[in-house]
């Protein structure tokens, strides 16, 4: 059976309704191919169909047949309509729930605003029911098959060629935006299609806020720089961190990177399919508060990614879910001191059956510049 | 009066309720100052709030004290109070909602999911009646300072710079992506803080889809170069469209090419204060029509832009809002024959009393590289 089409059954069943509207972008990507993420996508037992605008409806005619060439359940694979001025997508969708006598229907409520809902239903009158789908469409993302963990080692493979590229690259006297810059045109130039998120580069007392923006600030002697940063490549986002110090680092930089890098270590030691997120992120929170340090990490240790940059399961205190073998991870501690500077450390994980293998192979041993 | 002071009882007396909750990014950064987006703005008659997490309360309590030192009404300013997972945001909010008496509150149902609403309706059960802000706080935004059109201002003018940088840049051999590269790494040498959404450079037959997606392509001699594009600076996002030719044009390019600049000079001709955002798109779109080409326009004329890159109120059939001084607007007029190519012309305007400022600078005589 094809892939996908399990994947359309499990939604349909997931949900337990005749029909299934897709209106998260990233779902409706996932589940379809089309990469505009303007529109919705309609499941049913009978039909998929994309609905989109005269802007996207050619490519979406591509992507859709790329995807999703058709199967058993579903032989003519997706129908493109397009939705305008005089056909509008709640007609579209009137005419097809009625069509296939779909009464109760799912929509996507973690991401369906208040406003959308109540227009939805007024327009839509022949369903009796609207089921909130929850995460059942996240869900179906969660474990990644081979194909979407070769482009999300690419990705991150972009990541670390651009790092390396950092290192001839960063000096004094060059503004956080400048190192931003660079290290975007570097991803770029290595195949970089877009970024999964804005680049963090934090630098001296900057690199003390976890999600600091880069800014006109100058890279001085002394200063920690801490990078995050990220990348899409087919769709799919990388994610590393790292933090150098430019110029000789002193003893207690020397003190908060090495615990930093040790709970790194410890976490992506805990990691493998079975266990809970809570007891990777204990794994690695414990170490830095045993130095004396647990009020300077408040983030959880990580989180899944896929292609969206924050995905379930997390690595955190109080998350219960059991890692499984194909979910991604990032294994992410820090320590963040104001007034004085922070160091976080991040790799980007595939979690298997006794481990996890590590997709990230920027050096991690403390680089003074 | 200052003038955030002002837009905070305008918000209030909108809504008609005690409290207004603000979750959009957007509108918690141009209410608060705070630029991290996560995390929820409470204000009443009685206070100002920021209720965010530890990754960012260090940064919030400078952004908001920067933004809005305090007013004779909300002599404080913004408190920041720091969500953790002993302090949750609705035990926060409880506690607030409850000190203020606040029985009717207003939450933003245009952007608050379904699943949100109703996690938050459970939590604060002292809220008697929950009233849908729709676009009160959008609307704030609608008629920019004099500052922000600076902002703006500047923001074109490094959108500007990067194209006339990539006319130097431009050559048949070139894929698509590293076009786009060479773009954003411009736009952010010339002091771009980040990208207003994902640069479009559509080549040949590409360049009949709106929205393509710059791809592995390489430009040809004698392709349509279409470049959409879009920085932020200071927050505020820039739009431009160019459309060139890589060698000579042919006369079915120079055709399209001098119908299309010709319908957005009327559309910029049509761009005052007391017209409607409708009349502007028919002074553009009669032009297109009367020359054959109607149908290859599927989308409308313009959108307002500010601190998002599409804002309201738009020019396109049936926007029925008047213009104002002050506002934004795009006008960018396209014919788009599949099988063909494309082409896209876009300038960036200030509504004024009898026309509009126009924010680009770019030529848009026909250019053949």
């Amino acid at each position: 059976m094809n892939i996908r089409d399990g994947k359309f059954k499990k939604l349909l069943a997931g949900c337990g309704t005749q029909a299934v509207l897709i209106t998260d972008p990233l779902n409706m990507r996932y589940l379809s191919g089309f990469r505009g993420g303007e529109g919705m996508v309609y499941i049913s037992g009978k039909r998929l169909v994309l609905i989109t605008d005269s802007r996207y409806t050619e490519a979406a005619g591509k992507e859709t047949a790329d995807s999703f060439p058709g199967s058993d359940a579903w032989p003519d694979g997706f129908a493109v309509i397009e939705e305008s001025r005089s056909h509008k997508r709640y007609e579209i969708l009137a005419e097809l729930l009625s069509e296939d006598g779909a009464e109760r229907a799912a929509f996507e409520d973690l991401s369906m605003t208040c406003a959308d809902f109540r227009k939805m239903q007024e327009a839509l009158p022949m369903v009796n029911e609207w089921v909130p789908a929850g995460d059942q469409a996240d869900r179906l993302r969660r474990i990644k098959t081979p194909e979407e963990i070769e482009l999300l080692a690419k990705a991150e493979s972009i990541g670390d060629a651009a790092f390396a590229d950092m290192l001839n690259i960063i000096r004094p006297g060059l503004t956080e935006l400048e190192v931003a810059a660079e290290l975007e045109y570097s991803m770029k130039k290595h195949g970089a299609e877009g970024f999964s998120f804005e680049s963090i580069v934090a630098s001296g007392l900057n690199s003390s806020m976890p999600h600091a923006i880069p800014g006109m600030k100058k890279i001085e002697n002394g200063d920690f720089v801490t990078m995050d940063f990220g990348c899409l490549y087919g769709g799919y986002c990388s994610d590393m961190t790292r933090t150098i110090v430019v110029g000789k680092a002193d003893e207690k930089q020397k003190e908060i990177y090495s615990i930093v890098l040790e709970a790194q270590l410890a976490g992506l030691e805990a990691v493998r399919a079975g266990v809970t997120g809570e007891s990777c992120d204990r794994a690695a929170r414990s170490i830095i508060e045993k130095a004396g340090y647990g009020k300077c990490f408040g983030h959880g240790l990580g989180h899944s990614v896929g292609l969206y940059i924050h995905e379930e399961p997390r690595l955190a205190p109080g998350a219960e879910t059991i890692l499984e073998a194909g979910m991604l991870e990032t294994v992410e501690p820090g320590i963040y001191v104001p007034g004085f500077g922070g160091v976080r450390i991040e790799d980007m994980v595939v979690v298997t059956e006794d481990g996890c293998r590590n997709l990230t192979h920027s050096p991690k041993e403390l680089i003074e510049l």
